[in-house]
């Protein structure tokens, strides 16, 4: 069955449209070029029509359209995903969520908001009542809170609140179905996990409820390290520092922060180094750790007054995308180490092919190093190579080169969310081709 | 040499000085009878004077007559520790630091004090700036923060913020020496290692400084469930939740609960159960924690707005204050388990001989589970009997049946406590007896 689109513009009607290709195309893609597999395969997807709703009633009847012609839907935040999360496969509806933008309310250390708003532009109101949020990307100025919800796993904060899947880090949520008849349903604490992390493959969602963390003065600090043996130690211990606040802790191997051009006069010699947020009222503890390791302090964002830059904006995976703009050739891992030990075998095994960037994180109520190691790829079968290699010798794998969220980081997707999905999804419409158990179910 | 007391006096003039004998003896003596080993080898201890200073000047004053007639002095915060940690053993003067206990400055997140003030009045002037102290013990109402620093550990908080020795735990403190000219000294960062709980052997401590943490909207929450093994494990999932925001993780096997007569209502049976402080944003995800483990919420302080207790108040070493009131015989154990394996080992071999108490807190990053267990006194070979087969058995035992400081949490003194105690108190007359590898030396 074609799809008559002039019908649906009409149908849609007074919902802004957006209608010309150059846009359409623009509005459908993310930052799937960081990896050289999914690159010839996405480029060339593209919606028929971006639909910009700004109320949730308007979600509702948009989903009413898909269902009444059976129109592929495929949400979109701000597009700041890297694995195609929002490219639609199969043309369709992209739903742009970005004007869906309201703060309902913030209260107590919550805040409950529509799933477009941007986290940068949340975190400034919450900020004026001493709160902030728990865990950002490093993509937040731009980046919305459902598209992380949907797409993202955890970030800048995760050292303290682990994952965004992590029970209690998210309240409730509001979820437009696809249904003979959409309708919206409101899902609660462990409820979340149906729609957690699932791409938007289950249900639009349209309102977040979200517990924040108290505000802190929170101040970005660079240090050197003679190896990076010594960084990575440093890291696990100041990950493990009860009595120490901090909010990131980003440990580059040598080769890496030649990258960070705009932070040269702190790393001038491509320095071993850790890239930090460390409460104010913590750094004299810091200085102490740092001398344990022999490190050295060479930026204190509250001492240089100066500095005009953002340290989250070269971790995560903005390291990635700094190597690229010097490299184009170089992509990246993601990789769950779960010891220091593998980390350094793999340091040792690869050399600079795999250049060792480490984030730490709290999983299960502990903090383990986590890569997003930049590979300078030379082709498929090597890249395969190189994740075979970690995989055969203990360290998981999230693969950041797939679309399929089996293949991610997930291996297989819990029942709950499939059931969900044949629940809210039935006719398959939403984000298709993304989950592959409901395309063999179907 | 015998001491002349009645010139002594004189010197110390206008200074605070209790003379009557029954006073004397009452702000001589702590908790050290929860322990039968301790009971008879210092229930006669006593101080020939107490002396209650309530300037640094006043106590820069007695530590120059303590030197200048080598008079013992034993420092005392409010006599809450529970082996002797302030008990002169060879009388002399104790020096009772609770009038000295101004605020110096509260500000974004650090206080400035005096050593003795009481941390209940401290918060409640913390609380209005939206700050509460990073951990208490359950004696918090009375001890002051000297004596919390000198003589404890950790407790109610330090889920989150490990222990007292922790890097970052304590900025700053100000020290009065007992050395030919006595003056006073400041320790920053980890040189304050030199004289965390170490008993006050090693200088006087007048003014702390201390990071506070956020002020959370806390609730008194009570679990019961259906065994003990779903109670401990319940407890280190909560601990490891690192979604959920805690403050206290009480866990008591069966017999315990009986002992709580006003918490009886709800733990009519004396039930496994866990006494809990969880923030108000977490209570919905504790809920669906306490599902998970077929636990009954049967207390949340929220939803019973006529209760007048303190849960606190049952945890930590109150749990055994508790149980004493009901059976004198009972004493206790302080245990590091490290692994949830090792608590069921001992708690299936003991039985109710040794009843299960633990405390969950951070060492080095990761949640722990730590005994407090009761014991069911009979005579002191059974109870080296029993402190021995954990020890054999891979639990470490910070040994609470000693007031000697190697023999009990810390089995050697670090040689840079014994090293500043050679120098701020080279006739070692402060705490005489307490740090043996001094009585060694000297």
């Amino acid at each position: 069955m074609t799809i008559d689109y002039q019908l649906i513009i009409q149908e849609l009607n007074p919902i802004t449209i957006i209608q010309e290709a150059e846009k359409i195309k623009q509005l459908s893609l993310d930052y799937y070029y960081f990896s050289p597999i999914l690159e010839p395969k996405l480029k060339e997807k593209t919606a028929d029509l971006v639909v910009i709703p700004t109320t949730e009633e308007e979600v509702l009847k948009i989903a009413q359209i898909c269902v009444k012609y059976k129109i592929p839907l495929t949400v979109r935040g701000a597009g700041t995903g890297n694995y195609g999360q929002c490219i639609p496969l199969n043309g369709g509806i992209v739903l742009d969520m970005s004007e869906l933008r309201k703060i309902k309310w913030i209260k107590s250390g919550i805040a409950c908001v529509e799933a477009g708003i941007k986290m940068s532009v949340l975190e400034r109101e919450t900020k004026k009542q001493g709160w902030e949020l728990r865990m950002i990307p490093s993509t937040y100025k731009i980046a919305t809170l459902g598209g992380f919800i949907g797409g993202g796993s955890g970030g800048i904060g995760s050292i303290n609140y682990g994952q965004l899947k992590d029970r209690g880090n998210l309240h409730r949520v509001r979820v437009v179905t696809l249904e003979n008849e959409p309708r919206i349903i409101e899902l609660r604490g462990d409820e979340t996990r149906q729609i957690n992390h699932a791409y938007g493959t289950n249900g639009i969602i349209t309102e977040l409820e979200i517990p924040l963390a108290p505000s802190y003065n929170w101040v970005d600090v660079i240090v050197t390290f003679q190896d990076f043996i010594s960084a990575l130690k440093f890291g696990q211990d100041l990950a493990d520092s009860d009595g120490i606040n901090k909010k990131l802790i980003s440990i580059h191997a040598k080769p890496i922060s030649n990258y960070f051009t705009s932070l040269k006069s702190y790393l001038p010699n491509g320095e071993d180094c850790a890239l930090l947020m460390i409460e104010e009222n913590s750094l004299f503890a810091l200085e102490d750790l740092v001398k344990e390791y022999q490190g050295e302090i060479t930026y204190r964002q509250d001492l240089d007054l100066k500095s005009n830059f953002n340290l989250i904006e070269f971790t995560w995976n903005h390291t990635t995308f700094h190597a690229r703009n010097i490299d184009a050739n170089i992509t990246y891992l993601q990789t769950f180490f779960f010891s220091l030990e593998k980390v350094e075998e793999m340091y040792n095994y690869f050399g600079d092919e795999v250049m060792m960037h480490i984030e730490f994180l709290r999983v299960g109520g502990k903090a383990i190093p986590a890569g997003l190691q930049l590979v300078k790829y030379t082709n498929e079968t090597r890249l395969n190579e190189i994740i075979k290699y970690h995989e055969d010798n203990g360290a998981f794998i999230a693969n950041p080169h797939t679309y399929i969220l089996e293949d991610g980081g997930r291996k297989i997707i819990e029942p709950e969310q499939l059931n969900f999905k044949k629940k809210v999804d039935p006719y398959g419409l939403i984000n298709q081709g993304k989950m592959r158990s409901w395309d063999i179910d179907n």
